[in-house]
């Protein structure tokens, strides 16, 4: 743990220097040697730091020469911080959903608007088996409902995943999900009321405002920095106002947040449940990138910090495993009774046999091996293609600088109409998410977001340069 | 159709008469050529109508010597219709259903309060085989999302088997979900707001309750027939007026209602859906039982009536073939958008697997095998439990007789406490409902629905015994 902490901070502190422009492209960084000299670190310490600069796409090793600093790197600038209104608001992006959903599902398209990885990057065959499997070892599984909480032996491998972190999971709060969507909306209806304010990251997840807008609350959006995500500061602001725009609850998801990768930083993490629990409001945590680091360890959720059962953290594995089994999690902290009921009235108990699939696949330790080439090839990718907008993509467009997950958040010049680029790329079928759909005002009018779990062939990278010659032309 | 109408027209005055105490228990009726002089009928049709009246559980055979009236038929009453409030109320049956869902679980009970058949009823292996074979066929399901309406040739499958009831449902407005209930939260959520008055019948199921609960709706129950379901005329003057209570939306069961078993005739289903759409009010249908019927064609949906998208209807295939695969569908006449978009917003697409599973037994002309049997048996056991609790239960109990399902709603003697009974049943091992769930009054305190779909063994026959005595002390 020791050793962790001083190569992350040591690789941090590069990092910065390259961001800065202290260090600039083409620029050789200090041999393993030097850096360990320099630094007073051990050898391995200067490895691991300098592979993790890399990883961060902020380097590239020429073989007998050392790290160089990518163009990529100084070039395309990070995202700016975009401050959001101060007032809490209803919200309306179903209509445009509604507009853009047939263009992100026509199938013939290059897929880079829906979050989810290519197909080949999960597991399916295994779980297949392990479903077809199951199915036949406990047929009678199909004419039973089923235990309204889920499968026990499936909740249990997942508490023991988060005791793993230090996370600790009743067994009564644990209840298995038609996907992290179903447990979100349990979990909202749970603590809030219609026209009750919800606290979001700026830019937020457009489920999380589909949500809100459908239940008739309001969002406040929060400021939040780009790498770093809600400010604290900016929390204890609101939480501490008499305004009508206080709110009654704060979404969020803490680690690889999406659109923007912004991950809270460990003792801010503490310090948002904190306040959270001063002000008694309660916290839903979307975990559901969680796994998908590129480097070191797993960020801890809010959940973590929870001593009094105020957050309730919601995750599946549509992200990490199979999308199309649609199991998600709720750890429900307090309002366990609540969702269990919401549950009940929603959707009774969730289909059990792709629960036991996934079941015997965690037995089987697949999937932390499966995990850690998922994060690997996702890390390779987001490099790629950000490499790639840095290279096709206007002057002046910033890109965010994710440390996990799969997905990019792209600010385009002042100006341009990230609708328009929709509608012209979806013209060229490519499949891209304009940045209107992530908060309640017109702030990302400019901004798109890129999946990038996709394997990068020449379709792909046709698809990224097009998508520049169409944003030039905005 | 011709015969048809003329032999259920001539079972139907058989049993007036039976019911009425025309003919009581233990006479003979005519033998078929008599009838056939007497009604001036064919023997086909005096056949056909004989046995209608002993499905319905009011004659026995005697081998050589004819039809006989039932002890039971006129020993225990038919259900008296009781009147609902004339307002609007809001709803509070979650903390009651929460108390109770406990007991109603446990493993190790008599399940008689659960409507679900017993697994022995429903073909699980051949269902289990076919999703086994099309997970291993198709492995790559598990790692897409899959299409937000359904598995496309699923949801032909089901439009064909209404279109040949003559119902139409478009391809565009139907829509599979995580079972019926998740449907009807969609339908209500798309129809009304908070606050809304939402037209239930009396009794009404209790996941109507529960969902109109959860979404802070108000219901108003309307006059309901133990036989016929809704009244027509109670519901043209809650329509025609100007009150707070004018209902929003009518949410109901047109088809072997739970728990009455009341099927409304066609007559008055026409005329129903007429009279909502003068009025504009939306009907949401709950066509979960349809399919169960003792005798004669499956009656017709309400949806069936519908020519201007008035009409949602919501199903699944949770009572007829396999509650555990959480299947089921929503036909969302001029709501598609509406209810598409909800779905995005609620769960995303429902898991692909079981439905190509079911899928191919409907191609395979299984289900309709299948479901002949399953309503012999339930309509035998439907008699066989009326038989038992008739024998068994107090004098002055009234019990349904319900021509489809597997449920029967039991009226105790006045004064009865239904909850204390579902206590002392639960202390003795056997599940069963209490009428309070069924209403947002306290018109059904003295009355429990008892789930018949389990094979008559022993067992079971012990545990009605019990109930009985129970009953009787209360």
């Amino acid at each position: 743990m020791g050793t962790e902490a001083r190569y992350e901070r040591l690789a941090a502190s590069l990092a910065a220097d390259i961001r800065s422009g202290k260090r600039v492209a083409g620029e050789r960084l200090p041999s393993v040697r030097e850096l360990a000299r320099l630094r007073h670190v051990s050898i391995n310490t200067a490895i691991a730091a300098l592979r993790r600069v890399e990883q961060l796409g902020l380097t590239q090793v020429r073989p007998q020469a050392g790290y160089f600093v990518c163009a990529s790197a100084t070039r395309a600038p990070e995202i700016a911080q975009v401050r959001p209104s101060r007032q809490a608001r209803s919200v309306a992006v179903n209509q445009l959903i509604a507009t853009l959903s047939n263009a992100v599902d026509a199938p013939e398209n290059v897929p880079l608007g829906t979050a989810v990885p290519e197909a080949s990057w999960f597991p399916f065959k295994t779980l297949a088996a392990n479903a077809a499997r199951s199915l036949r070892a406990q047929p009678e599984n199909l004419a039973l409902y089923g235990e309204l909480a889920g499968v026990p032996k499936l909740r249990n491998q997942i508490r023991s995943r988060y005791r793993d972190l230090g996370c600790h999971i009743d067994q009564e709060e644990l209840l298995i999900t038609n996907g992290c969507l179903e447990g979100l909306n349990l979990a909202l209806r749970a603590v809030a009321k219609p026209g009750a304010v919800i606290a979001v990251e700026s830019p937020a997840y457009f489920g999380f405002l589909q949500i809100i807008e459908g239940l008739g609350m309001k969002a406040l959006a929060l400021d939040t920095d780009p790498n770093t995500g809600l400010s604290v500061q900016g929390l204890e602001t609101v939480l501490a106002s008499r305004s009508s725009s206080r709110p009654d609850c704060l979404l969020l998801a803490s680690s690889f947040s999406n659109p923007s990768g912004a991950t809270i930083p460990e003792a801010s993490k503490a310090t948002i449940v904190r306040l959270c629990a001063d002000y008694e409001v309660p916290i839903i945590e979307d975990d559901i990138f969680g796994e998908l680091h590129f480097h070191g360890s797993r960020p801890l959720p809010l959940k973590s910090f929870d001593r009094r059962g105020q957050v309730i953290l919601c995750s599946s594995f549509s992200k990490t495993l199979a999308p199309g089994s649609r199991i998600g999690w709720v750890a429900a902290g307090a309002w366990a009774d609540a969702i269990r009921l919401g549950k009940l009235m929603l959707s009774q108990a969730t289909a059990t046999p792709m629960q036991h699939a996934i079941s015997q696949y965690l037995q089987e330790h697949r999937f932390d091996r499966h995990l850690s080439k998922l994060r690997a090839t996702s890390a390779e990718h987001i490099q790629r293609f950000s490499e790639a907008i840095d290279r096709h993509f206007p002057v002046g467009t910033r890109i965010s600088r994710p440390i996990g997950g799969y997905v990019l958040w792209v600010q385009l010049p002042k100006g341009s109409d990230a609708e328009l680029l929709h509608e012209r790329a979806n013209h060229n079928k490519i499949s891209i998410l304009p940045g209107t759909l992530f908060s309640t005002g017109n702030e990302y009018r400019n901004c798109i977001r890129i999946n990038c779990a996709r394997t990068w062939t020449n379709q792909v990278a046709t698809a990224i340069k097009q998508l520049g010659q169409l944003a030039a032309e905005l």
